[in-house]
């Protein structure tokens, strides 16, 4: 047996929606650990939007990926071997952004989080709603979105992972939610499923700022910002004095390569008293466990609904991936590399087919 | 004798810096208050780039000033007839853009706060540091920027009247403060004579983005920015994770009438998990005697100095106000209307020139 690792590999910057000119497949023989190296079979990827922005080189939170090394990307996989004393073959483990859109990942032991998966879950949910794409709402609901009870949240990209659950938490803390989206079926999904009070379809609305202000005739509170561009100016004008922008994302931006400007009603953030805040979940790390605890209580007792949109075979994942840009996406997009239930390559079919170990 | 009231109106909306088309002087017949109103006469008038904002249609957090009305303005005056019971004549009040300018306001008593001047320092002070354009960086960097000792902060038009004393209050708090100015000769004052402790002249440095760089090595905490534009845009490139912008004005957009871009680098303010936070001073209205001991306290030690750049003349008034725009004014600008040593209008001269009384 060839033990060999798929690789999809970055082999030029894209220009708007990466495609295949841009994204390779490539097979490369498997590496076998280095001292504090570990080696991980990845059962599921993370289809994520920043990972377009790591494509680009423009400067940002991470570096850009190299061109020809596999896509940046965070997974979750299982250890198959290891030489870092605090993880053991077969612990399942979560690194974000420290692996990559390929079947093995070679990854220091500091960068990998193992998990202790909670059997009333699939564990594919410790790479999505109890990871980065469910830590991302929980905090910046709570934490840099501050809802009082009574208060209107607004949220962009809301069928989105990220903003179907953000409206759930603010409904949870006692808020008015109301959603923007892409198309009449998700207008219904978010209000009837996910429980938001009001839906607005912003590709078909007249006017996005005239539509926002009567979905909230008690004006925004609270602003959670997925998408940037013109959705952002439309909520800006809507604004309560000292409201709250949580600036979580700016997808609309994303493919181009034209610098973007900051939204054009900018001025209003002076004019009333608002805070802007941008963040990412990593700044929260230390409290993850508490996010994850209280997360899981709310799905376990039915209060918070979540969807994982998942796609089957690494070789699908950049058609996948594209599907975050055209909005064909419900839920947390994922690829499953992968089964749980198929058993990992021994130590000795790796020994077989690897090269020698890195000296690190 | 025949006591007009000269005002200042604004005529017609400018584009750019308002001229004497916009603006022009008339002289019209004294009013008297109706009940809870209050007659100034004006001593001061408050040179305020907001003002500008006013004079256009857009929106803000004040309406627009109506066609042919006074132009609005914080001015410093003394009752020279009251009828609401909380003034009297001879009192000296403030009011924060409640009046115009002109040389007598007719002005709700609610809208005025009556001061009770401190013998050690300028009448004119309560219209200025003791006023909003003190009140402003006092309350924008201590609550707004939070400065650590040992952080950095950043000040753009940091000659100006806000700018000036916004550096010298970090400095108070243990902060390395760097102003960005559009002279030497300004650079050489913040640095000589306000304690900044690196000034740059954006206009003749090559690239702003890396001036800033150099000259905060450890980064920037904390930007105080009154400018907008491109220079918030080279600043955001500069900041600290978690730093903070204070938004405090834009007056690089204040005369264009085209519609303005927010900040190219607008993302960078997520990259860099940044809170932008705009404020006006009325909203610690509740805290502004706190704000006035303090900063008394500071200018009699000598820890704080301030600048009054004083324009005589009502008449003048319009010429001093484009001086704002053109960078030629150092510390605040005003325009003495009368001196205080002057002596007042008797009630009888009021009533012998005046119209009838208002009957609201």
């Amino acid at each position: 047996m060839t033990l060999l690792n798929r690789q999809l590999c970055l082999d030029s910057r894209p220009q708007g929606v990466p495609n295949a000119n841009n994204v390779r497949l490539r097979s490369a023989p498997l590496r076998r650990p280095g001292p504090g190296q570990v080696l991980l079979q990845n059962l599921y990827l993370s289809m994520d939007p920043a990972i377009r922005g790591w494509m680009s080189d423009k400067p940002s939170y991470m570096p850009p990926i190299a061109l020809g090394d596999p896509v940046r990307s965070s997974t979750l996989g299982r250890v198959v071997e290891s030489r870092h004393p605090d993880f053991q073959v077969g612990d399942i483990v979560v690194g974000l952004a420290a692996n990559g859109w390929e079947d093995f990942s070679l990854t220091a032991g500091e960068r990998l989080d193992r998990i202790e998966p909670d059997p009333r879950f699939p564990l594919s949910h410790y790479l999505s709603v109890f990871s980065a794409v469910g830590l991302t709402p929980y905090f910046g609901v709570l934490d840099i979105g501050k809802p009082k009870p009574g208060e209107t949240m607004l949220v962009s990209a809301a069928a989105g992972a990220v903003g179907s659950l953000a409206g759930q938490i603010a409904k949870i803390e006692g808020c008015r939610t109301v959603g923007l989206v892409g198309s009449d079926e998700k207008c219904r999904w978010i209000v009837e499923e996910l429980g938001y009070d009001f839906a607005i379809n912003y590709k078909t609305c007249r006017n996005l700022t005239h539509a926002i202000a009567e979905a909230c005739p008690a004006g925004v509170d609270i602003y959670f910002d997925n998408v940037g561009g013109e959705v952002l100016d439309a909520a800006l004008l809507n604004m309560n004095n000292v409201g709250r922008v949580v600036f979580c994302g700016a997808i609309a931006q994303y493919n181009t390569e034209q610098p973007v400007p900051g939204p054009f009603n900018y001025w209003q953030i002076l004019a009333r008293s608002l805070t802007v805040r941008g963040f990412i979940s990593p700044e929260f790390k230390d409290r993850f466990g508490e996010g994850i605890a209280q997360m899981s209580d709310w799905i376990a007792d039915g209060r918070l609904v979540f969807t994982e949109d998942m796609v089957e075979g690494l070789e699908n994942t950049l058609e996948a991936f594209s599907r975050l840009f055209t909005g064909a996406n419900r839920g947390k997009l994922m690829v499953k590399v992968r089964d749980p239930s198929e058993p990992a390559p021994t130590l000795e079919e790796i020994r077989n087919a690897a090269e020698q170990p890195a000296h690190v």
